[in-house]
């Protein structure tokens, strides 16, 4: 498993792929979007800032139908970069992995079959009234994750929310996490400055102070929160009672995992995080320092490597552009696993290459 | 396995069964409404005819959260009979399978997790315009069959549309299936006279004929048929190429295996329809009749007798109320599979028993 880093926890994060190994995975991806994506700076989930709220549902098109169907090409930062999406996309492909998409609150619907537990898209944290209905999602979640841990072996959670670092570090820190500094960006110069300040708005509106919401997450959730949290939460929530949940994402899992160590601390033994090298190699951010602040899970990181890719967009990866998202690195955790190690990261860069190849000339033709 | 009769192509039935043996199963609920319904004298399923809007949501709340949200109770006939939600649940309580909601087309949002097709709620069929986009809901559906095809090892699909023998007789006289006088009813006194009647003016409206749309199902169900109809019928495309699919239902199926054989003839090897002995009994329909005009597939029936229960409103299914619906045969059957024989028709008497007792004491405290 030389393609697997172990990051945090090594030794937990050991038998914790031990588990794993020979069991069947289901992929699923919690998408929303919030207001806080267009404040100017704060997310690169897109190539203007309204443009996020198609990112989430062109991810979840592109990983069901291998193209975007609500928007043209695929998804890209202001800079041309594209979505990581197309890694989901080739670990699931390769491995042969079933995909369900979860609504937490949308504006723009996939053109895709879709759970919908009747959540709306988020509002700008700096009102300090993020979230509507945080409780209602997550006990909906909480039951679809109840059901499908019923089918699968084991779950991989992915996200996508643009913007989903800012409102992760407004819940951390409302939470009594210090994510100050720690938090991860899809931009190489991760505007830590501008989230805070963010943050500190969110928290003047709601009259909230750092910990002040430590034993109440859904409510920082409403505050300064998105909604893609409450679904993802509940979804852990409901199916790691009864089998391990890989939870996939970059620096925003310090948040899910804050959430649920509040609400159902006891599932945590069957609770890891997977994310990407790049994640880990974001001298910027620090999720193991986040991750140690709350509890003792392992992180995992898929050991990907674009340096040799023959497409700048893709070789931009390894600039510390985009870094994580749409579940990619558990996704190919999962589908190393899946095929013993038949799927390498060489064998990963083939199939996105070969997808973003297809997707760049759809684009242009 | 006495407490499975076998009603059509029994060889064909027992090898079905066999495959099925010691498999996990998922149950899938496909959910919809039609103004159809509301025709007075067309369906039992709701007090009212306004409230068929409400008992398909009702119904799948009562799946997954054990009592009902958007209505007061449960979903009664007009004469206070409780809906067949009620053995489908105890049948999944049994044996503990998993549940997803799929909507094919809703008025009233179920309060529980399910899967956003874009459909919409369907017309009255005496107009001609039934459904409005059965196309890209059957595609959605057979994306998600072959999602869930990679997780569970067989699938059971239920359903729940109010007036839905109505569409079904539709639809099949449009593909040139001879149902008249063959479809089941929710009242004791199936009102042939009138559903044919409500057909005819469907057919006058969209200017189509007996067998005129013997090639274009999903023009069939445009014209005269319901929403339930694509969803169906595509999570059956999707997921029968790869695994055994249960379809459970009564003379509704005979429209859904219609529309499967004209889209994905290839698939039907893996499919049977499951139903209860109430529809095998009803001497005003003749669910073996219209199959056998489509497709040799076998039928089979959960052998339920109600005839000793303790109470009155579950005694009356044996007078030829509700029947059927809301997958109740299918899932008895997949319970009894699961547990190997240990569930019986008597043990899902008293677990029905059990589920009642407690609602109607709810309902009335």
């Amino acid at each position: 498993m030389r393609d697997v880093i172990f990051a945090f926890n090594e030794n937990a994060g050991k038998a914790f792929l031990e588990r794993l190994k020979g069991k069947k995975p289901l992929f699923a991806c919690v998408i929303g979007v919030t207001e806080t994506a267009k404040i100017p700076g704060i997310s690169a989930a897109g190539k203007y800032p309204d443009l996020t709220d198609y990112t989430p549902p062109a991810d979840v098109e592109l990983l069901l139908l291998g193209k975007c169907k609500c928007i043209h090409g695929v998804p890209v930062t202001p800079e041309g970069i594209p979505t990581p999406a197309l890694i989901t996309k080739a670990a699931l492909g390769l491995a042969d992995l079933p995909v369900l998409v979860v609504s937490g609150g949308l504006k723009i619907k996939p053109q895709i079959p879709f759970f919908d537990l009747g959540g709306n898209p988020g509002g700008d944290i700096r009102t300090g009234n993020a979230v509507k209905n945080a409780e209602e999602v997550f006990e909906k979640a909480k039951l679809l994750g109840e059901n499908l841990a019923k089918i699968a072996e084991y779950l991989v959670i992915g996200e996508s929310v643009p913007g989903g670092t800012t409102t992760a570090l407004g819940v951390m820190l409302a939470m009594g996490v210090n994510a100050e500094g720690k938090i991860s960006s899809s931009m190489p110069n991760n505007p830590h400055e501008l989230k805070i300040k963010t943050v500190e708005a969110g928290f003047r509106a709601s009259g909230i102070k750092f910990g002040a919401l430590a034993n109440d997450p859904l409510k920082a959730v409403s505050c300064v929160g998105d909604p893609m949290m409450p679904a993802f939460a509940g979804l852990v929530a409901g199916a790691a009672e009864s089998i391990p949940v890989l939870m996939a994402g970059g620096t925003q899992m310090g948040a899910i995992l804050a959430i649920v160590k509040a609400l159902k601390p006891k599932i945590l033994g069957n609770v890891a995080i997977g994310t990407t090298r790049w994640v880990i190699a974001d001298k910027t951010a620090d999720l193991a320092g986040i991750v140690a602040q709350i509890a003792d899970v392992p992180v995992l990181a898929a050991n990907l490597d674009f340096s040799l890719s023959k497409f700048d967009g893709l070789k931009a990866y390894e600039a510390g552009v985009v870094k994580e998202g749409v579940g990619a690195g558990g996704a190919c955790i999962a589908a190393i696993l899946k095929s013993s190690g038949m799927i390498s990261s060489v064998g990963l860069l083939a199939e996105v290459e070969k997808i973003y190849n297809q997707l760049v000339s759809s684009d242009v033709t």
